[in-house]
């Protein structure tokens, strides 16, 4: 058992360097967040580059130290409805730092005992297809 | 020890679901391939649509089995060399099932005792900057 709990291991570390490896090659701008603690638990560089800062800055700070949805107070709620919805619009909110506006494309998983949401961020200069929802 | 060992594990199999979870959200189409095999390893629905398969059928097929290069035999090759190159550019390529060409963008990093490559797969319908590579 123990050995083959030591294969489990070496296996899954190999995921970690698959996940770090992706998320620094993926064009897309990423974050995600755990729903427990507000808190971002990992972002890429181009998601620190969207809110203004350095991506060592942001891993562990709350999103909404860093974004501010249309409405107060609302912005975690209205991310989990929207990943939550059939037809799942983004969320459009603004980087705090900056001001510069943002679009929110929500994911909700379940990771160990803890919900996350792995949000893509999407600045206005790239092209918009769908609705808005309001947050 | 063994407590440590497992609440590793706990973390790592997190770093899995993530994983998997950033691989289908990210708009990319993402190819992992092993060096020490040839073979792909992970793929996102994104790329197998590019090589005109299912995600199922790709995952453990040789690259070369799928994807031809400008020259025969050496696909692999042009990767590596401009994953390490300085100034890397996409790599040409054909999808063998369809015919689409396509253009390798690639990323090459250590797991385990293997090297492995990343590629981002760009159809032709993507505007594409900088040069190209003849495979």
């Amino acid at each position: 058992a123990q050995i083959a709990l030591e294969r489990d291991y070496e296996t899954q570390r190999e995921f970690d360097t698959r996940f770090r490896v992706l998320m620094e090659a993926t064009r897309d701008a990423h974050l995600f967040v755990s729903l427990q603690t507000g808190r971002i638990t990992e972002a890429n560089t181009a998601a620190a580059t969207a809110l203004g800062s350095d991506r060592d800055d942001i891993v562990n700070t709350a999103l909404t130290a860093l974004v501010e949805g249309r409405r107060k107070g609302e912005l975690i709620e209205a991310l989990t409805t929207q990943a939550l919805a059939e037809r799942p619009v983004a969320v459009e909110a603004r980087a705090r730092k900056g001001g510069d506006p943002l679009r929110l494309v929500p994911t909700i998983f379940r990771s160990g005992g803890d919900r996350m949401l792995l949000l893509r961020v999407e600045t206005s200069s790239e092209g918009a297809a769908g609705g808005d929802a309001l947050a």
